[in-house]
Protein backbone atom coordinates (compact mmCIF):
# COMPACT_ATOMS: atom_id res chain seq x y z
CA UNK A 1 0.00 0.00 0.00
CA UNK A 2 0.70 3.60 -0.66
CA UNK A 3 1.56 5.86 2.39
CA UNK A 4 -1.15 8.08 1.67
CA UNK A 5 -3.34 4.52 2.01
CA UNK A 6 -2.25 3.67 5.06
CA UNK A 7 -2.51 6.67 6.60
CA UNK A 8 -6.61 6.66 5.89
CA UNK A 9 -6.62 3.44 6.94
CA UNK A 10 -5.11 3.77 10.26
CA UNK A 11 -7.29 6.87 11.13
CA UNK A 12 -10.14 4.96 9.91
CA UNK A 13 -9.51 1.80 12.04
CA UNK A 14 -8.44 4.47 15.20
CA UNK A 15 -12.23 5.22 14.66
CA UNK A 16 -13.93 2.08 14.57
CA UNK A 17 -11.99 0.94 17.47
CA UNK A 18 -13.09 4.14 20.01
CA UNK A 19 -16.25 3.77 18.50
CA UNK A 20 -16.87 0.17 19.21
CA UNK A 21 -15.36 0.52 22.91
CA UNK A 22 -17.51 3.64 23.55
CA UNK A 23 -20.68 1.02 23.47
CA UNK A 24 -18.60 -1.61 25.21
CA UNK A 25 -18.44 0.39 29.06
CA UNK A 26 -20.87 3.61 30.14
CA UNK A 27 -18.64 6.14 31.79
CA UNK A 28 -20.92 6.47 35.21
CA UNK A 29 -19.99 10.00 36.67
CA UNK A 30 -21.22 10.63 40.19
CA UNK A 31 -21.41 14.75 40.06
CA UNK A 32 -20.66 16.42 43.82
CA UNK A 33 -23.00 18.81 44.09
CA UNK A 34 -22.79 22.59 43.51
CA UNK A 35 -24.55 23.65 46.22
CA UNK A 36 -21.64 23.98 49.28
CA UNK A 37 -24.08 22.68 52.05
CA UNK A 38 -24.99 19.68 49.96
CA UNK A 39 -21.59 18.21 49.26
CA UNK A 40 -21.56 16.07 52.42
CA UNK A 41 -24.71 14.44 51.75
CA UNK A 42 -24.77 10.70 50.93
CA UNK A 43 -26.23 11.19 47.52
CA UNK A 44 -25.11 13.22 44.54
CA UNK A 45 -27.78 15.80 43.00
CA UNK A 46 -27.03 13.62 39.65
CA UNK A 47 -25.48 10.78 38.53
CA UNK A 48 -24.47 10.73 34.56
CA UNK A 49 -23.99 7.29 32.99
CA UNK A 50 -23.16 8.49 29.13
CA UNK A 51 -26.15 10.66 28.29
CA UNK A 52 -28.71 9.54 31.01
CA UNK A 53 -28.60 11.96 34.01
CA UNK A 54 -30.31 10.34 36.97
CA UNK A 55 -31.17 13.53 39.72
CA UNK A 56 -32.09 12.81 43.26
CA UNK A 57 -35.17 13.78 44.21
CA UNK A 58 -35.70 17.40 45.33
CA UNK A 59 -37.83 18.86 47.73
CA UNK A 60 -38.65 22.80 48.84
CA UNK A 61 -35.41 23.39 50.28
CA UNK A 62 -33.59 26.26 49.47
CA UNK A 63 -30.01 24.78 49.77
CA UNK A 64 -28.38 28.35 50.45
CA UNK A 65 -29.58 28.43 53.66
CA UNK A 66 -30.86 24.43 54.29
CA UNK A 67 -34.43 25.56 54.86
CA UNK A 68 -37.67 25.15 53.88
CA UNK A 69 -39.60 27.45 51.75
CA UNK A 70 -42.81 29.24 52.86
CA UNK A 71 -45.95 29.64 50.34
CA UNK A 72 -47.51 25.80 51.12
CA UNK A 73 -47.95 23.42 47.96
CA UNK A 74 -47.13 25.87 45.33
CA UNK A 75 -43.95 27.95 46.38
CA UNK A 76 -43.09 24.41 47.39
CA UNK A 77 -43.48 23.30 43.93
CA UNK A 78 -41.48 26.35 42.31
CA UNK A 79 -38.37 26.01 44.46
CA UNK A 80 -37.95 22.25 43.80
CA UNK A 81 -38.75 22.91 39.98
CA UNK A 82 -35.83 25.78 40.70
CA UNK A 83 -33.35 23.20 41.93
CA UNK A 84 -33.89 21.01 39.19
CA UNK A 85 -33.32 23.71 37.18
CA UNK A 86 -29.69 24.65 39.20
CA UNK A 87 -29.11 21.22 38.64
CA UNK A 88 -29.87 20.67 35.34
CA UNK A 89 -27.65 24.04 34.40
CA UNK A 90 -24.53 22.88 35.48
CA UNK A 91 -24.52 20.23 32.83
CA UNK A 92 -25.29 22.58 30.26
CA UNK A 93 -29.26 21.49 30.14
CA UNK A 94 -32.58 22.38 31.17
CA UNK A 95 -36.12 21.44 31.90
CA UNK A 96 -36.12 20.48 27.72
CA UNK A 97 -33.78 17.95 28.41
CA UNK A 98 -36.38 16.24 31.35
CA UNK A 99 -37.88 13.08 29.91
CA UNK A 100 -39.24 11.92 33.16
CA UNK A 101 -40.83 13.17 36.31
CA UNK A 102 -41.67 11.01 39.24
CA UNK A 103 -43.71 13.61 41.62
CA UNK A 104 -44.38 12.44 45.52
CA UNK A 105 -47.22 14.72 47.08
CA UNK A 106 -48.21 14.61 50.75
CA UNK A 107 -51.44 14.27 49.89
CA UNK A 108 -53.58 13.89 46.91
CA UNK A 109 -55.42 17.25 47.91
CA UNK A 110 -52.48 19.21 46.81
CA UNK A 111 -52.62 17.86 42.86
CA UNK A 112 -54.79 20.49 41.27
CA UNK A 113 -52.41 23.35 42.49
CA UNK A 114 -49.27 21.52 41.88
CA UNK A 115 -50.15 20.87 38.39
CA UNK A 116 -51.17 24.81 38.27
CA UNK A 117 -47.23 25.72 38.80
CA UNK A 118 -45.16 22.37 36.81
CA UNK A 119 -47.72 22.73 34.07
CA UNK A 120 -46.00 26.22 33.42
CA UNK A 121 -42.79 24.75 33.52
CA UNK A 122 -42.54 21.75 32.34
CA UNK A 123 -43.58 22.95 29.04
CA UNK A 124 -42.43 20.62 26.64
CA UNK A 125 -43.84 17.76 28.72
CA UNK A 126 -42.27 14.87 30.34
CA UNK A 127 -43.71 11.00 30.69
CA UNK A 128 -44.87 11.66 34.41
CA UNK A 129 -46.33 9.82 37.41
CA UNK A 130 -47.68 11.01 40.37
CA UNK A 131 -48.86 9.44 43.61
CA UNK A 132 -48.85 10.31 47.14
CA UNK A 133 -46.77 8.99 49.75
CA UNK A 134 -47.24 8.57 53.55
CA UNK A 135 -44.41 10.74 54.45
CA UNK A 136 -41.65 13.02 52.87
CA UNK A 137 -38.57 14.42 54.52
CA UNK A 138 -38.84 17.53 55.96
CA UNK A 139 -42.11 17.26 56.16
CA UNK A 140 -42.12 18.28 52.34
CA UNK A 141 -45.71 18.60 50.50
CA UNK A 142 -43.76 17.18 47.46
CA UNK A 143 -40.38 15.77 45.99
CA UNK A 144 -39.59 15.61 42.54
CA UNK A 145 -37.04 12.99 40.63
CA UNK A 146 -36.36 13.58 37.48
CA UNK A 147 -34.35 11.51 34.79
CA UNK A 148 -32.83 14.18 32.03
CA UNK A 149 -30.98 12.91 28.54
CA UNK A 150 -28.46 15.14 26.78
CA UNK B 1 -5.23 6.31 -4.88
CA UNK B 2 -7.82 4.98 -7.79
CA UNK B 3 -10.99 6.36 -8.45
CA UNK B 4 -12.87 3.11 -6.95
CA UNK B 5 -10.65 3.39 -3.83
CA UNK B 6 -11.64 6.78 -3.02
CA UNK B 7 -15.43 5.91 -3.35
CA UNK B 8 -15.27 3.28 -0.60
CA UNK B 9 -12.83 5.30 1.69
CA UNK B 10 -15.65 8.04 2.04
CA UNK B 11 -18.41 5.89 2.50
CA UNK B 12 -16.42 4.25 5.48
CA UNK B 13 -15.81 7.50 6.72
CA UNK B 14 -19.34 8.50 6.60
CA UNK B 15 -20.11 5.86 8.66
CA UNK B 16 -17.80 6.65 11.07
CA UNK B 17 -18.72 9.87 11.25
CA UNK B 18 -22.61 9.08 11.08
CA UNK B 19 -22.15 6.87 13.96
CA UNK B 20 -19.88 8.97 16.15
CA UNK B 21 -22.40 11.46 15.78
CA UNK B 22 -25.20 8.84 17.07
CA UNK B 23 -23.18 8.47 20.17
CA UNK B 24 -22.42 11.93 21.46
CA UNK B 25 -26.25 13.25 21.38
CA UNK B 26 -29.18 11.07 22.30
CA UNK B 27 -32.12 12.49 20.40
CA UNK B 28 -35.62 13.07 22.74
CA UNK B 29 -39.00 12.73 20.98
CA UNK B 30 -41.87 13.65 23.08
CA UNK B 31 -44.80 11.38 21.44
CA UNK B 32 -48.20 12.86 21.00
CA UNK B 33 -50.88 10.86 22.79
CA UNK B 34 -53.19 8.96 20.20
CA UNK B 35 -55.96 9.18 22.78
CA UNK B 36 -57.27 12.85 21.46
CA UNK B 37 -58.81 13.35 24.93
CA UNK B 38 -55.28 12.78 26.17
CA UNK B 39 -53.25 15.25 24.63
CA UNK B 40 -53.83 18.68 26.33
CA UNK B 41 -52.90 16.65 29.52
CA UNK B 42 -49.57 18.13 31.15
CA UNK B 43 -47.59 15.01 30.46
CA UNK B 44 -47.14 12.80 27.54
CA UNK B 45 -47.97 9.12 27.30
CA UNK B 46 -44.16 8.53 26.32
CA UNK B 47 -41.61 10.21 25.64
CA UNK B 48 -38.68 8.55 24.25
CA UNK B 49 -34.63 9.03 24.32
CA UNK B 50 -32.84 6.49 22.00
CA UNK B 51 -33.94 3.16 22.78
CA UNK B 52 -35.46 4.14 25.98
CA UNK B 53 -38.98 4.69 26.54
CA UNK B 54 -40.30 6.59 29.77
CA UNK B 55 -44.31 5.80 29.52
CA UNK B 56 -46.37 7.96 32.04
CA UNK B 57 -47.98 5.98 34.63
CA UNK B 58 -51.44 4.34 33.61
CA UNK B 59 -54.43 4.22 35.44
CA UNK B 60 -57.52 1.86 35.10
CA UNK B 61 -59.35 4.40 32.93
CA UNK B 62 -60.80 4.07 29.14
CA UNK B 63 -59.67 6.93 27.72
CA UNK B 64 -62.00 6.97 25.22
CA UNK B 65 -65.06 8.45 27.73
CA UNK B 66 -62.19 9.44 30.31
CA UNK B 67 -64.35 7.09 32.82
CA UNK B 68 -62.40 5.08 35.36
CA UNK B 69 -63.32 1.17 34.41
CA UNK B 70 -65.72 -1.04 37.07
CA UNK B 71 -64.28 -4.26 38.43
CA UNK B 72 -62.39 -3.10 41.37
CA UNK B 73 -59.00 -4.08 41.36
CA UNK B 74 -58.95 -6.64 38.86
CA UNK B 75 -60.84 -4.70 36.50
CA UNK B 76 -58.39 -1.67 37.01
CA UNK B 77 -55.43 -4.66 36.31
CA UNK B 78 -56.56 -5.09 33.28
CA UNK B 79 -57.65 -1.61 32.29
CA UNK B 80 -53.72 -0.45 33.25
CA UNK B 81 -52.29 -2.96 30.86
CA UNK B 82 -54.22 -2.70 28.11
CA UNK B 83 -53.51 1.51 28.69
CA UNK B 84 -49.89 0.22 28.47
CA UNK B 85 -49.86 -2.10 25.30
CA UNK B 86 -51.98 0.87 23.37
CA UNK B 87 -48.92 3.08 24.18
CA UNK B 88 -46.71 0.50 23.39
CA UNK B 89 -48.39 -0.45 20.22
CA UNK B 90 -48.25 3.08 18.66
CA UNK B 91 -43.97 2.53 18.48
CA UNK B 92 -44.37 -1.06 17.21
CA UNK B 93 -43.45 -2.49 20.68
CA UNK B 94 -45.35 -5.38 23.04
CA UNK B 95 -45.83 -5.90 26.80
CA UNK B 96 -42.51 -8.07 26.24
CA UNK B 97 -40.37 -4.94 25.58
CA UNK B 98 -41.11 -3.88 28.92
CA UNK B 99 -37.75 -3.85 31.22
CA UNK B 100 -39.00 -2.32 34.63
CA UNK B 101 -42.58 -2.23 36.16
CA UNK B 102 -43.15 0.40 39.06
CA UNK B 103 -46.35 -0.70 40.67
CA UNK B 104 -48.57 1.65 42.95
CA UNK B 105 -51.25 0.14 45.30
CA UNK B 106 -53.94 1.77 47.32
CA UNK B 107 -53.17 -1.08 49.15
CA UNK B 108 -51.45 -4.00 49.73
CA UNK B 109 -54.72 -6.01 50.50
CA UNK B 110 -55.17 -5.99 46.62
CA UNK B 111 -51.43 -7.43 46.28
CA UNK B 112 -52.66 -10.85 45.26
CA UNK B 113 -55.43 -10.04 42.97
CA UNK B 114 -53.28 -7.52 41.26
CA UNK B 115 -50.52 -10.10 40.70
CA UNK B 116 -52.97 -12.87 39.71
CA UNK B 117 -53.64 -10.64 36.23
CA UNK B 118 -50.75 -9.15 36.14
CA UNK B 119 -48.67 -12.31 36.12
CA UNK B 120 -50.72 -13.36 32.54
CA UNK B 121 -49.55 -10.43 31.16
CA UNK B 122 -46.22 -9.99 31.84
CA UNK B 123 -44.56 -12.99 31.04
CA UNK B 124 -41.35 -12.23 30.29
CA UNK B 125 -40.99 -10.94 33.51
CA UNK B 126 -39.94 -7.19 33.70
CA UNK B 127 -38.04 -6.25 37.24
CA UNK B 128 -40.42 -5.09 39.31
CA UNK B 129 -41.18 -2.56 42.30
CA UNK B 130 -44.45 -2.60 43.90
CA UNK B 131 -45.38 -0.47 46.72
CA UNK B 132 -48.71 1.17 48.66
CA UNK B 133 -49.63 5.04 48.15
CA UNK B 134 -51.41 7.04 50.77
CA UNK B 135 -52.75 8.11 47.47
CA UNK B 136 -53.43 7.53 43.59
CA UNK B 137 -55.50 10.18 40.93
CA UNK B 138 -58.98 9.32 40.52
CA UNK B 139 -59.20 7.50 43.26
CA UNK B 140 -57.67 4.66 41.41
CA UNK B 141 -56.88 1.54 43.25
CA UNK B 142 -53.44 0.87 41.39
CA UNK B 143 -51.01 2.79 38.72
CA UNK B 144 -48.14 1.20 36.56
CA UNK B 145 -45.50 2.56 35.33
CA UNK B 146 -43.27 1.31 32.63
CA UNK B 147 -39.93 1.63 30.73
CA UNK B 148 -39.46 -0.27 27.68
CA UNK B 149 -36.72 -0.90 25.19
CA UNK B 150 -36.86 -1.09 21.74
CA UNK C 1 -7.36 -2.81 -5.34
CA UNK C 2 -4.46 -5.02 -4.36
CA UNK C 3 -6.01 -8.70 -2.43
CA UNK C 4 -4.55 -7.10 1.25
CA UNK C 5 -6.55 -3.54 0.44
CA UNK C 6 -9.32 -5.56 -0.36
CA UNK C 7 -8.77 -7.45 3.31
CA UNK C 8 -8.20 -4.28 5.08
CA UNK C 9 -11.51 -2.82 3.80
CA UNK C 10 -13.81 -5.85 3.76
CA UNK C 11 -12.85 -5.81 8.06
CA UNK C 12 -13.52 -2.39 8.22
CA UNK C 13 -16.94 -2.70 6.66
CA UNK C 14 -17.61 -5.44 8.84
CA UNK C 15 -16.79 -3.56 12.13
CA UNK C 16 -18.74 -0.89 10.83
CA UNK C 17 -21.95 -2.14 9.62
CA UNK C 18 -21.53 -4.30 13.43
CA UNK C 19 -21.39 -1.16 15.33
CA UNK C 20 -24.10 0.38 13.32
CA UNK C 21 -26.71 -2.64 14.03
CA UNK C 22 -25.79 -2.60 17.97
CA UNK C 23 -27.09 0.95 17.59
CA UNK C 24 -30.17 -0.07 15.99
CA UNK C 25 -31.22 -2.66 18.60
CA UNK C 26 -30.74 -2.73 22.47
CA UNK C 27 -30.51 -6.34 23.60
CA UNK C 28 -32.80 -6.54 26.13
CA UNK C 29 -31.95 -9.49 29.01
CA UNK C 30 -34.49 -11.41 31.61
CA UNK C 31 -31.98 -12.54 33.82
CA UNK C 32 -33.60 -15.82 35.77
CA UNK C 33 -32.50 -15.11 39.33
CA UNK C 34 -30.08 -17.17 41.03
CA UNK C 35 -31.84 -17.96 43.92
CA UNK C 36 -33.49 -21.16 43.15
CA UNK C 37 -36.58 -19.75 45.45
CA UNK C 38 -37.11 -16.55 43.78
CA UNK C 39 -37.09 -18.38 39.89
CA UNK C 40 -40.98 -18.67 40.23
CA UNK C 41 -41.58 -15.21 41.40
CA UNK C 42 -43.24 -13.10 38.35
CA UNK C 43 -40.46 -10.68 37.81
CA UNK C 44 -36.99 -10.79 36.80
CA UNK C 45 -34.09 -9.91 39.61
CA UNK C 46 -32.53 -8.05 36.96
CA UNK C 47 -33.18 -6.95 33.23
CA UNK C 48 -30.44 -5.44 31.16
CA UNK C 49 -31.05 -3.57 28.41
CA UNK C 50 -27.68 -2.85 27.09
CA UNK C 51 -25.29 -1.44 29.85
CA UNK C 52 -28.47 -0.32 31.70
CA UNK C 53 -29.14 -2.66 34.53
CA UNK C 54 -33.12 -2.65 35.76
CA UNK C 55 -32.74 -3.86 39.30
CA UNK C 56 -36.45 -5.15 41.01
CA UNK C 57 -37.16 -3.65 44.19
CA UNK C 58 -35.52 -5.96 46.94
CA UNK C 59 -36.70 -6.24 50.77
CA UNK C 60 -34.50 -7.37 53.71
CA UNK C 61 -35.63 -11.47 52.83
CA UNK C 62 -33.04 -13.92 53.26
CA UNK C 63 -33.59 -15.32 49.79
CA UNK C 64 -32.21 -18.95 50.94
CA UNK C 65 -34.84 -19.36 53.50
CA UNK C 66 -37.28 -16.85 52.27
CA UNK C 67 -37.99 -15.40 55.49
CA UNK C 68 -37.58 -11.57 56.95
CA UNK C 69 -34.75 -10.78 58.86
CA UNK C 70 -34.84 -9.45 62.18
CA UNK C 71 -33.40 -6.49 63.85
CA UNK C 72 -35.53 -3.77 62.85
CA UNK C 73 -34.74 -1.17 59.92
CA UNK C 74 -30.71 -1.41 60.46
CA UNK C 75 -30.94 -5.52 60.31
CA UNK C 76 -33.40 -4.87 57.30
CA UNK C 77 -31.69 -2.72 55.55
CA UNK C 78 -28.19 -4.52 56.15
CA UNK C 79 -30.02 -7.27 54.61
CA UNK C 80 -31.62 -5.31 51.43
CA UNK C 81 -27.86 -3.93 50.29
CA UNK C 82 -26.85 -7.83 50.77
CA UNK C 83 -29.45 -8.91 48.13
CA UNK C 84 -29.06 -6.24 45.50
CA UNK C 85 -24.91 -6.76 45.82
CA UNK C 86 -25.74 -10.83 45.23
CA UNK C 87 -27.57 -9.66 42.03
CA UNK C 88 -24.87 -7.10 40.98
CA UNK C 89 -22.11 -9.67 41.77
CA UNK C 90 -23.94 -12.05 38.89
CA UNK C 91 -23.15 -9.86 36.18
CA UNK C 92 -19.64 -8.64 36.99
CA UNK C 93 -20.83 -5.34 38.97
CA UNK C 94 -20.75 -3.90 42.57
CA UNK C 95 -22.22 -1.34 44.41
CA UNK C 96 -19.92 1.08 43.15
CA UNK C 97 -22.05 0.44 39.47
CA UNK C 98 -25.39 1.62 41.05
CA UNK C 99 -26.27 5.15 40.08
CA UNK C 100 -29.10 5.87 41.15
CA UNK C 101 -31.44 4.13 44.30
CA UNK C 102 -35.18 4.44 44.79
CA UNK C 103 -35.51 4.14 49.02
CA UNK C 104 -39.28 3.20 50.24
CA UNK C 105 -39.55 3.18 54.26
CA UNK C 106 -42.70 2.09 56.17
CA UNK C 107 -42.35 5.23 57.94
CA UNK C 108 -39.96 8.54 58.08
CA UNK C 109 -38.81 7.96 61.34
CA UNK C 110 -36.76 5.19 60.79
CA UNK C 111 -35.14 7.41 58.20
CA UNK C 112 -32.10 8.08 60.37
CA UNK C 113 -31.43 4.73 61.34
CA UNK C 114 -31.71 4.06 57.45
CA UNK C 115 -29.02 6.60 56.68
CA UNK C 116 -26.61 5.49 58.95
CA UNK C 117 -26.45 2.31 57.37
CA UNK C 118 -26.94 3.13 53.64
CA UNK C 119 -24.20 5.43 54.07
CA UNK C 120 -21.68 3.05 55.17
CA UNK C 121 -22.52 0.86 51.90
CA UNK C 122 -23.31 3.61 49.14
CA UNK C 123 -20.03 5.30 49.17
CA UNK C 124 -19.89 6.07 45.65
CA UNK C 125 -23.27 8.43 46.11
CA UNK C 126 -25.98 7.38 43.47
CA UNK C 127 -28.51 9.97 43.03
CA UNK C 128 -31.15 9.16 45.47
CA UNK C 129 -35.23 9.33 46.62
CA UNK C 130 -36.44 8.76 49.62
CA UNK C 131 -40.17 8.38 50.68
CA UNK C 132 -42.57 6.63 52.96
CA UNK C 133 -45.09 4.49 51.70
CA UNK C 134 -48.41 3.50 53.13
CA UNK C 135 -47.64 -0.43 52.71
CA UNK C 136 -44.83 -2.56 51.44
CA UNK C 137 -44.69 -6.18 50.91
CA UNK C 138 -44.22 -8.99 53.67
CA UNK C 139 -44.45 -5.31 55.83
CA UNK C 140 -41.15 -4.57 55.48
CA UNK C 141 -39.92 -1.95 57.04
CA UNK C 142 -37.58 -1.24 53.75
CA UNK C 143 -37.24 -1.76 50.02
CA UNK C 144 -34.63 -0.15 47.32
CA UNK C 145 -34.47 -0.57 43.95
CA UNK C 146 -31.79 0.32 41.94
CA UNK C 147 -30.20 0.92 38.53
CA UNK C 148 -26.86 -0.01 38.07
CA UNK C 149 -24.67 1.00 34.68
CA UNK C 150 -21.91 -1.36 33.45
Amino acid sequence: MKLVQRFFLSVLMLGIFATSYAQETTEIVFHKSHEVKKQKAPFSDVVQAGNLFFLAGQIGMDHSTRTMVEGGIKGETVQVIKNIEAVLAQHDMKLENVVKCTVILSTMDDFGAFNEVYSKFFTKKPARTTFAASGLARNAKIEIEVVAVR
